[in-house]
């Protein structure tokens, strides 16, 4: 791995020296351990001695370096994030609280989350040229957002001196710390993806308006003046704006059949007149929405991958021509130069390690790297090395020969084989339906015993059969800490926790089916673009709440079971007497704090029982407002992601795309999958040792065990795989557009042998 | 049009008039319009002299053909899908029923229906041949069908003499004549298409079970103690397979929040349960299931789509080489035979077509037609022809000098106006304002007659301005019968219904703004699939229908409004005491007969109330059945197809896919688009005679106003569009693939060039 812990020994000249000591100061990987293009372009900028300063965004004088560096490190990042959602979570503290705080301590927190922003804005003006920091919009919205929450800040603290009551308005804008930071890199990518879906949905939304309408006035004509009741004894379909918000909810089918029921009941022939319309606006209209959404993710998906792809190309193409020498009818860079540039980029790589890449670069030992083998380097770099030693058990070393002898041999062979384990799995299974049965039966108490007990000559057994070392991941450690909280404390609670962490188990029966790896790659998959997703429904659910609070604070109460406050039955609030609200026990969903606020959205988000928890809310627009945000609009791109992920995935199996690199490092047998790793048969062989072999460089790198450590096709993303198809379709000879033309490039814009035909797709 | 309807007039020798008897004999397309490949074929093989009787599944005795013609007659067809629907109609008047009939007469008709059915299948075994006859597992299904049918039939009958009630079972075969007879092809691929999907669903689904399961367990441990308890006072969360079923419905989202208020009550932390329950069930699973329905459906859709393209390719070349002469270096066809050719399979032609129709196919006036143009010969034929020539208005024979004079032809002028269209539009946009607004103030009745009488002077305006025969469409004729109708029935509701359906005409007004016409596009395309999905959702729905009334029927019954009836308020069940179905008014959500079960299960698919609806039926396993078949596996076909239309619409609008026969109509200058058909402007100098040349053969076609009418983008069919993108990629040298490797096809099998790459898809 290249990680930096090991200081480099540069054994050159002082020039050398100097370059690297200035190269590592200016590279922009100082804290992964990733090797970027942009540094493997700034490395041959150094080893070829060209003044090569483009494309650094920031001062290069040592001091600013320092400060950069110092802005770009983890313990400043987590910070900011820390501030972040401090300042998110205040909306818990403040009235309407959680947990209530008096308004001088929010007030004072909020002030220092302002001023860490403020602080961290300034440190990263002080590292930014100029020109590029007010050019920045994130950085003009940061600034116009701590004005905008100090002045409403102190306006609210001097008004309420006066104890005149004013809105925290600003409260609405604390999300936007959270987007414009510049380590939310994927949630803004998200908005961006949004911004540019909208003129589409807007034109899809323009007509199902204008179907709703229509439909609308339809029902107007024909139920109106049939002096129709709702169940409740309301008038049915009199008004035109309440037809229409009635009919709106009936597309998130929130309130079928009961917008049905009185036309129903008057004659069955009207039912025909919802059927049309639930077809043409729940089922078309909304199939469009997905649609267009989607259509237009994939579009920017792929843009913004296929700019990522270009650039990357770019700078190696550029890094390629600051160290091309000719050589007979082509360029390219001497064995020479390219071992400075590896040194430098990746000082920890063993010389071992750098023969072998050369040998991969360069592929006929013909003492050069040429450009095709080149612009590979950064992804060689990036592949994991490991090389295989054996290790034994410590009872081999210690009682060889009760241990080596033919029973203890055939008892580790029983453990190691698959059978074991799917029998474990089976106890584990029948273990689940005891449960799941019956539980007062006192044989199932029983029988739990039986189960626990086996559960621990499975942990001895284990131990006994593989090498502690590997087996002290933290799978052994769940076992034998749920093994003993099972022991010490047999309370149920424990016990039934620590049991269903143990049928998550099972799960793993299901992944080694052959026929759910698709669905179990897309499931892995879109685990870390969850995470964008979290941060955008964090973001429209924080407004929402706030604008929330703010108008139906109070508007319904909460009372425990069996209270005796009046009105206690209707939710505090006589006017929901009777109402299906109040029936329905929902009198806990309301707007009266912060937490109680996100819950009711997840339920709109839900969609079900919309029009029975908004009926009592005056604001109609409110609830249209989020449907079309949230539930049109990021749901439907979160369905999206899926449907790509799975898509991806799936052709993915079917076609294995490889990159060159992969290609040829299973050519020369040195690879290995991440998969094979994951079984205990290989892996109790293995050891991952680095940097076993430095200092023995010039031998062969096969004698010596070392393999490369290609990365599992289950732990891509999604972005990764395309990545890599697009990649695998640029022509090596394409120099043509500009680090400017590939920041532009549209979605549409015709790109030399675009590698998937959108015409179909 | 190339109909039949004008016979054939051949000059030629005795040999070639017997081969054209002999030919429209045998040919496929005699009832249509349409030149199909197999009829070339056919043709080329009589023009050739070939013994050409491969591929016609048919026998060819002169009484087979007059009988295979009868069984295609199109009022044969009319009558089988008549006695198709009437058999399934009979559920409407069979206990329960709608309209109640005698057991004797719904037997009777049933009975009639069958034999019916069995003389149209004897009918169809007389004209095939045996062995494929008896290989084709429809003819097999069909007859059982008609076998159990009137077994149960008579059984029924006879223990019904006795007094004994039993069940009408074989009413669920009933559906199979409506997927069984030959006419039903496209509700057969939908079938078909349904089977292939079958296995990937299963595995998604059986991770869900898994996941549901495992969520229900945990479930049960963390609330089945709490003794808590649901809104109606039952028992929350205590036995297994309660919960189950309940987190089932929790999917479908029908009980949310009901489901979760008693523990958000008890802990606002138990929400979290849900919300994972609900990202990972309801939100990542079902769109699992969108995302392997939507790729099965590409891939079979485009599989079936691609044999088609092949099968046509195939057939054409086979013509090909059955009239193929050696021409230098290449084989062609020469024009004598080509003519011949056309003569044979499309009568019907002018001379003029004719020869513009070689002019096209001999680009170059070689007096041969080479491989590559033949191959588009069929396309070529079934291109509309139309000649233009100028009508005049009647009054401008009349009375000519009052009819063209300035003020005449300034008013025409100005009817013809775009904006005379949009200030009409904008008057009906006011009169839908008037009547949305307030209907019950006497200015809005006064406003209802002046818009009429603005209706009637539009009427006497476009008389004067169109020549009457191009206006006596149905456009005019529905004005004139709405405003007829508005005078003389003064009604409230033959007004409202009129001017309802003037308000359609605002439809116009959207799709004439460019940017709604990708989404008006897609939604005039899917109209005609629609159809099949009508078709398999009354297959399914007819088959749940009639299973549902046996378990439920009589379980609820609907009172009228003010009844006297005991357990009125409770539909006559006791137990559905202070129940949300009775609450709800829902006792019209009954089996107890055909409609209100197909209209339960419309209910049913929307989802919403799901588990209200079906609390008082106990059988839970039906509802989820219900649930996955039509839900998961229909709804998300229809979606996955509204999502490829809109697609292949986007990637239409884009990329236009023209053959090379429209390019070459275009560049010859003869082409016009049914688009700028439409627009009044060109339409009134136009008229559609056919034939109008015939006889004058051999001169310029251009100077006889002679054009071709291409098919407008926006009538065409997904299908149709997709059929054309993969001509357009099969290699002209294609000949490798016979037509039994053809028809078995795999959706992933490797055709050389492939047009679409799947891989990012």
């Amino acid at each position: 791995m290249l990680s930096s812990r090991q200081p480099c020994n540069p054994r050159d000249d002082a020039l050398l020296r100097q370059r690297f000591t200035r190269f590592q100061r200016l590279r922009h990987s100082s804290h992964t351990a990733l090797c970027l293009p942009q540094d493997l372009l700034l490395a041959a900028a150094f080893v070829s001695d060209a003044q090569y300063n483009r494309n650094i965004p920031f001062k290069t004088s040592p001091e600013a370096v320092r400060l950069y560096h110092l802005y770009n490190h983890w313990m400043m990042r987590i910070a900011t994030y820390f501030f972040i959602f401090l300042n998110l979570s205040l909306a818990l503290f403040e009235e309407p609280a959680v947990y209530p705080l008096p308004f001088l301590a929010t007030s004072v927190l909020e002030v220092l989350c302002l001023l860490v922003f403020l602080g961290r804005l300034t440190h990263f003006a002080k590292v930014t040229l100029h020109n590029v920091f007010w050019k920045d919009t994130k950085n003009i919205c940061i600034m116009v957002a701590i004005l905008l929450s100090l002045t409403d800040l102190a306006i609210y603290g001097v008004l309420r001196m006066y104890d005149v009551r004013s809105i925290r308005w600003s409260r609405i804008v604390r999300p936007i710390f959270l987007i414009n930071f510049a380590e939310s890199r994927q949630i803004r990518r998200a908005f961006r993806s949004i911004r540019n879906t909208l003129p589409e949905i807007t034109y899809v939304f323009l007509l199902f308006m204008f179907s709703l309408l229509m439909f609308s006035l339809m029902a107007l004509k024909l139920f109106g003046e049939r002096n129709l009741q709702t169940a409740e004894g309301l008038p049915y379909f009199r008004n035109y704006l309440e037809i229409v918000f009635d009919l709106y909810v009936l597309v998130t089918t929130a309130n079928s059949p009961d917008v049905m029921m009185p036309a129903f009941d008057f004659s069955s022939w009207y039912t025909l007149f919802f059927i049309a319309f639930v077809i043409i606006n729940t089922y078309i209209f909304m199939s469009l929405f997905l649609a267009v959404v989607y259509n237009n993710y994939k579009k920017h998906l792929k843009n913004e991958i296929r700019k990522l792809a270009y650039m990357k190309r770019r700078k190696m193409i550029e890094a390629f021509n600051l160290l091309k020498e000719e050589e007979g009818e082509q360029f390219v860079v001497r064995e020479a130069r390219w071992k400075q540039l590896v040194k430098l980029v990746a000082p920890d790589t063993s010389s071992s390690h750098r023969e072998l890449l050369l040998c991969i670069s360069d592929d006929e030992q013909k003492g050069f790297v040429d450009k095709k083998s080149f612009v590979q380097l950064a992804d060689l770099l990036n592949i994991q090395v490991v090389t295989l030693r054996v290790r034994r058990h410590p009872l081999a070393r210690w009682v060889p020969a009760l241990y080596g002898s033919a029973p203890s041999q055939l008892l580790r062979r029983v453990v190691r084989h698959r059978a074991f384990v799917w029998t474990y799995d089976a106890i584990i299974l029948i273990n689940a339906i005891f449960i799941a049965l019956d539980e007062e039966s006192p044989y199932i108490s029983y029988a739990e015993w039986v189960f626990l007990s086996l559960y621990i000559i499975e942990i001895l057994l284990k131990v006994y059969t593989y090498e502690p070392r590997e087996f002290f991941g933290w799978k052994f450690v769940w076992s034998l800490v749920s093994t003993v909280l099972t022991l010490k404390y047999n309370s149920q609670q424990i016990l039934d926790i620590v049991f269903i962490l143990r049928v998550l188990r099972l799960i793993r029966i299901v992944d080694s089916i052959q026929r759910f790896q698709v669905i179990m790659n897309t499931l892995i998959n879109i685990v870390p673009t969850m995470l964008t997703f979290g941060g955008l429904t964090l973001v429209v659910y924080c407004v929402f709440a706030i604008i929330g609070m703010e108008l139906f604070h109070g508007k319904i109460q909460y009372f425990p079971a069996n209270s005796n406050a009046p009105h206690a039955l209707e939710c505090g609030n006589p006017a929901l007497k009777d109402s299906l609200f109040a029936r329905g026990k929902y009198c806990k969903n309301n707007f009266n704090n912060f937490a109680s606020s996100f819950i009711v959205l997840m339920e709109l988000t839900v969609v079900n029982q919309w029009h029975d928890i908004l009926s009592v809310q005056p604001a109609k627009l409110y609830f249209i407002a989020f449907h079309i945000v949230m539930v049109i609009i990021i749901v439907n791109i979160f369905v999206s992601f899926i449907l790509e992920a799975f898509f991806v995935e799936y052709s993915l199996e079917k076609s294995e795309v490889e990159t060159a690199i992969e290609r040829k490092i299973q050519e020369l047998g040195m690879g290995v999958q991440e998969d094979e790793l994951q079984y205990e048969q290989l892996l109790d062989n293995m050891e991952s040792a680095e940097h076993e072999l430095e200092g023995e460089g010039g031998t062969k790198p096969q004698s010596k065990g070392l393999v490369f450590k290609i990365a599992s096709k289950r732990y891509r993303t999604v972005d990764a795989l395309l990545q890599r198809m697009f990649e695998a379709e640029i022509p090596l000879e394409d120099e043509g557009l500009s680090f400017e033309e590939i920041l532009n490039l549209s979605p549409t814009s015709a790109v030399p042998r675009s590698p998937s035909s959108e015409s179909t797709a």
